[in-house]
């Protein structure tokens, strides 16, 4: 698995370079910042998933390339905005300064902006062989990035900082803070392969519940996982006094919902048959990593 | 004119306010904050140059709405992230509080974020005459915006502070970071309406002119204006060390340029005859404006 990995990581990041390139104009700095995040060395989990989805349908990489780097933007944008000292507030990630240590909080906030902003000026330049189609896809990303998705749960989560929420409130804010992305990845890679209402339901299903899996592995990585191979400090999440799954429904029951969620993916891709390997696969890999 | 002026920006500010609901979901403060910087009574000049250079071409208010409030969308998120602590650091913006102050570093960050993530949902979210040349704007739309655009002039004002740069360096500048979304505007509006390559390069003329007058006056207003009517400090720009029109070639040169600019803008639009009537007016108006 982790060889087929690092050869797709290695496509999606040639893709990148090329959306994102090097830039010797006066405003160059801002490249310099967009590449350091954007290449800071993310799992590229989204556009794999988009593509790995596009293929149940009989798609391919091109298919998909400018929505899956589009949304691997996004997906940096939010961390670069997310590290911000008005936000979390974090010197690392992935054992590199963030972006604001890195380039001070003016460009920091710019690179956020400027990722965002050329995710759709990526995927507005593409050619598209059915613009309808692209014009949809577009509507599925950017409500999955916006304030009834990612953005929405990034609210919600600083607005439950300190305070104890409920289990369901914790699903809500990590359906929308991480799953909405997720999910995106799913339906677009399906759609734009020309899935149906029904095979779009079931990569719906099956992003639902690989977003909580993979969620809730992420905070009992933040108790259990080791600092070095992580790239950030153990127990951040305590320190910070955010709801986890961890501090909400302990260790034990937490690695029994891992469980349990990536059961229900991989249920949910029963139609697709033996296409869906690789999805179950991942999967696998996903809920065991320990980074 | 202002009778005038008066009527469209209802006709905006309604639709507006139908693409930005209140909302009572958890993350309705992020709602709450984005219009409170959309509705703090901007002059709407982006959506009614558009809206107007679609007129020229015999469109009108449906064909440019998604696109026109995008825009604004757009616009007024560069503001929220412009006058950030890390940024500008202004507490005042048309006399109001601005973003961080009245919510909070965090949520003004996360709504300029949503603004512009909204700007692209708003406009892949609509109808479409034709889907084909809806995603040729969407183009256009992003460019203005991102790094080649209105970001990339942020970054080389941000860039430029505390330096004397020439005067070629300062109009680029302001080319990128007030230009581009007003040439935008006027290219999306005759794009939408139909215009052909002749007729769009004219509307860019227009606005590229209009862009450096309009920016010129502001300038000049930063000097002579009236801290009550203009809603901000007098000096500001002198105190911050930023390079303006006014520092680099004088208060009389300033003023010989807004006036060549605005000839060259009326001039643009010539070949529409007497339909351009209100978009002289509208330059003339701006040029003479107080705040």
């Amino acid at each position: 698995m982790t060889e087929e990995l690092k050869k797709r990581i290695a496509v999606i990041d040639a893709a990148l370079n090329d959306y994102l390139p090097v830039c010797d104009k006066p405003q160059g700095i801002i490249y310099d910042a967009m590449r350091y995040s954007v290449f800071a060395g993310g799992k590229r989990l989204r556009p794999m998933l988009m593509w790995e989805c596009a293929k149940l349908l009989g798609g391919d990489w091109d298919t998909v390339r400018p929505f899956a780097c589009a949304l691997e933007m996004i997906h940096t944008y939010s961390l670069i905005h997310d590290d911000l000292p008005a936000m979390d507030n974090d010197d690392l990630r992935r054992g590199m300064p963030t972006s604001h240590i890195k380039f001070g909080e003016d460009i920091a906030i710019l690179a956020g902006d400027a990722l965002l902003n050329k995710a759709f000026e990526t995927v507005a330049a593409a050619d598209h062989a059915d613009a309808a189609i692209a014009i949809r896809a577009m509507g599925v990303l950017s409500n999955a990035s916006g304030t009834e998705g990612m953005i929405g749960g990034q609210v919600i989560d600083l607005k439950s900082e300190g305070k104890e929420i409920a289990i369901a409130e914790l699903q809500h804010l990590h359906l929308l803070k991480t799953g909405a992305l997720i999910r995106a990845a799913c339906v677009i890679g399906g759609m734009l392969a020309g899935a149906d209402d029904k095979e779009l339901d079931s990569l719906d299903s099956f992003a639902k519940a690989l977003g909580v899996a993979f969620q809730i592995q992420d905070d009992i990585l933040d108790v259990t996982g080791d600092e070095e191979t992580l790239g950030k400090p153990i127990g951040s999440d305590a320190e910070q006094d955010k709801n986890t799954y961890v501090r909400l429904c302990g260790l034990d029951r937490s690695k029994q919902l891992v469980e349990k969620y990536s059961k229900d993916a991989s249920e949910a891709l029963k139609g697709f048959g033996n296409k869906a390997e690789f999805l179950n696969k991942l999967t696998e890999y996903l809920i065991n990593r320990n980074n």
